[in-house]
C-alpha cells in the first residue's frame, strides 16, 4: 500500500523509518507546509508541499498525519480525511469525542477510513484499559507514566525568566506500583503516584533559588508533586539528556469467584527510547488496518477499539493462528 | 444475552461465577453429561442434560463449552456450532488450523460464530504477541509462563508409582527475564527459561529417592529443565498447594530508527490467583462478541484476532471513547 507522510518533525521522521521497515508499504512522499526544497527526507524520498495532496487522490492509499493535536490535528484530519484514508494520533484526551464527531462526518461522506489517536496513550495503552476491563469486570484500574521526558513540562521550565533550556521527567512512584501490583487497591493521590525531575540550564548570573522555587509552585504542572530541581551545563544537558525516551504501565487488579475470593493483576507496560518513533510504528501499523478495512467497503472515524487486531499484521489468517495464537 | 454453559468443572464453574458478574448477561442453565440430579450449580441455576441443548435453540444465545481440549472440544465445538454461537479454549496449540477448519465448515454452514481458542494462552498471549508483532517489525519475542501450576505436568508425576499426590510449579529464571527487559535478545534453552518444582505425597513405604530420579529424568516433561522435587505430607500438600495459580510474561523487545539505534520494550504480564476463573472471565468476554458480531450477520469460525476491542465491552462506542481511550 500507498502510504504519505504529512508533517516532518520528529513523528514524521520516525514514520517514515517506520514504513521502510514493511515490506508491504511503499512511501510515496513527505509533504510539508514549509518550502519542500528546505526539507531533506532522511530515505530520500520526494518531498512536496501539502498544497500538492490535492492531486494526489490517485496516488495514496493511506495519509498518515503528524501533526500537533493542539492546532494542526483538529483542522487537518477532518479536512484530509475528505481525500484520504488517514491515520492521525490525536491526543487531546478531553477533547476527543468533538474530534471523533468531525471526523466522522468527513470520512463517511468521501466514503474514507479516519484512524484517530492512534498511538500508545491514547493507543496501545486505551486497549489495554479496555481489554482488561471487558476481562475483570469487578476491578480497579491504573496508569503511571515513565520514566520519560515530558515535552508539555519541560516547555513550562523553559517559559520561566533565567532559563535557558531545560528536560523534564516523569517517574512513576515504585512504592506506588509495588501497592497496585499486590492488589493492596490503594487511592493514590497525585503525588503519590509519579515525581518530577528537573533537568535545568540557567542563564549566567540568574537566581537559582528563585528559579527553584518557581518550578516547583508552578500550579497544575509542579505543585501537586514532589520535584526535584538539578541545575547543570547546556553541555551536560545535550551529553546526557538529549533523547525522548517514555513508556509507562497499565494495570488493573479485579477479584473472582464465588465471593471474590481470587486476585488477578493483568499489566502492561513499554520502555521507550523514542517516543516519536514508536508512536509512529503504531500509526503505521494502524494505517495498514485503515486500507485494509475501506477495502472492505467501510468509511468513517475509527478508533484503536474499533480494529481486529489481524487487521494489523502483514501476515494472513492462517499465518498467525498458526504462528502467534 | 442468555448465556449457557456446558461442562461443569472447574472452567465451567469459573464461567458461571464471571456471567454473574456481568448485568448484561442472563445464565440459563448449565449442561452436563452426567446424571443432572447429580450436579448441583453454585449460583442455584437449572442443570440440565447435555441432551437437552438440541431443544434450546430458542433459549439461549451463546453456549460457552467447558470441556478439555484433549477429546472434549475437538467433537463438542463442531457439533454445538451447527446450533448455537459458541466459544472454547481449545488450547492444543499444533492442532489449532484443524480445529479451526472443522469449526468453521459447521459455524459458516449454521450461520453462528463459533469463537475458538480463547484464555489467556491461546488467547490474551496471543493479542500481545500479534500486536507487538505489528508495531515492532524488527525484533524478537518471548513468553514465559508461570509461576504457576502446570496440570499436565502434575499429572505425570501422579502416575509414578509410589506417588500419591503431587503439584507442579512452573517458574519462569529471573535472569532469562532480566536479559531480555535489558533489550540482550538472548537465545534461551528450554532449561535458560523456566524452572520446574514440584511437590509430592509418596506412598507409604515408596522409594524416594528412586521417585525422584523418575520425575527429574522424565523425557518432555522434566528431563529438559533444572528441576526440583520436594516430599511432603498430603496435609501440607492440602494446606499449602490446593490452589491453581497462573500467569505469565509476553515480550516483544525491537529496534527503530534510521539505524536501528533505538530500543523498545513491550511487555504484557498476568499474576492469577485461580488459572480456570481468569480464563472464565475472558471466554465470557468473548461470548458477548461473538453475540454481537452474530447479530451484525456475522457467521464462521474466529479467534481473538478476528474480533474489535470494541465488542467486548459492555460500554458503548461513546462510553469507552470517552472513559478509556
Amino acid at each position: 500500500m500507498r502510504i504519505g507522510i504529512l508533517g516532518y518533525g520528529n513523528l514524521g521522521r520516525g514514520v517514515e523509518c517506520a514504513v521502510v521497515q514493511n515490506d508491504d508499504m511503499e512511501l510515496v512522499g513527505v509533504f510539508t507546509r514549509r518550502a519542500p526544497e528546505s526539507v531533506k527526507a532522511v530515505s530520500g524520498v520526494p518531498v512536496y508541499h501539502a498544497d500538492e495532496l490535492a492531486g494526489m487522490q490517485d496516488k495514496l492509499d493511506v495519509l498518515i498525519l503528524c501533526g500537533g493535536s493542539a492546532t494542526d490535528l483538529p483542522e487537518q484530519t477532518p479536512e484530509y480525511a475528505k481525500l484520504f484514508n488517514v491515520v492521525d494520533s490525536f491526543d487531546t484526551h478531553a477533547k476527543i469525542p468533538e474530534h471523533f464527531a468531525k471526523v466522522d462526518a468527513s470520512a463517511k461522506s468521501a466514503g474514507k477510513i479516519a484512524m484517530i489517536s492512534v498511538g500508545w496513550d491514547p493507543g496501545m495503552f486505551s486497549l489495554n484499559r479496555l481489554y482488561a476491563n471487558a476481562i475483570l469486570r469487578d476491578g480497579n484500574d491504573y496508569t503511571f507514566w515513565g520514566k520519560g521526558v515530558s515535552q508539555g513540562h519541560s516547555d513550562a521550565i523553559r517559559r520561566i525568566s533565567g532559563v535557558k533550556n531545560a528536560k523534564q521527567y516523569t517517574i512513576p512512584v515504585d512504592e506506588a506500583l509495588a501497592s497496585v501490583r499486590a492488589c493492596e487497591n490503594p487511592q493514590l493521590s497525585t503525588r503519590q503516584k509519579h515525581t518530577r525531575e528537573c533537568f535545568v540550564v540557567a542563564e549566567e548570573g540568574a537566581d537559582l533559588d528563585r528559579i527553584e522555587a518557581e518550578i516547583k509552585n508552578m500550579p497544575n504542572y509542579f505543585a501537586d508533586y514532589d520535584t526535584t530541581v538539578h541545575f547543570i551545563s547546556e553541555e551536560e544537558l545535550q551529553r546526557d539528556h538529549a533523547g525522548i525516551p517514555h513508556g509507562g504501565f497499565v494495570l488493573r487488579t479485579g477479584r473472582t469467584g464465588k465471593d471474590g475470593e481470587h486476585n488477578h493483576v493483568i499489566e502492561y507496560s513499554l520502555k521507550l527510547d523514542s517516543n516519536p518513533e514508536f508512536t509512529a510504528c503504531v500509526l503505521v501499523a494502524y494505517a495498514r488496518a485503515a486500507y485494509r478495512m475501506n477495502q472492505r467497503g467501510m468509511s468513517g472515524c475509527k478508533t484503536v477499539f474499533d480494529v481486529a487486531p489481524a487487521d494489523l499484521s502483514p501476515m494472513s489468517g492462517e499465518e498467525i493462528r498458526a504462528q502467534l495464537l
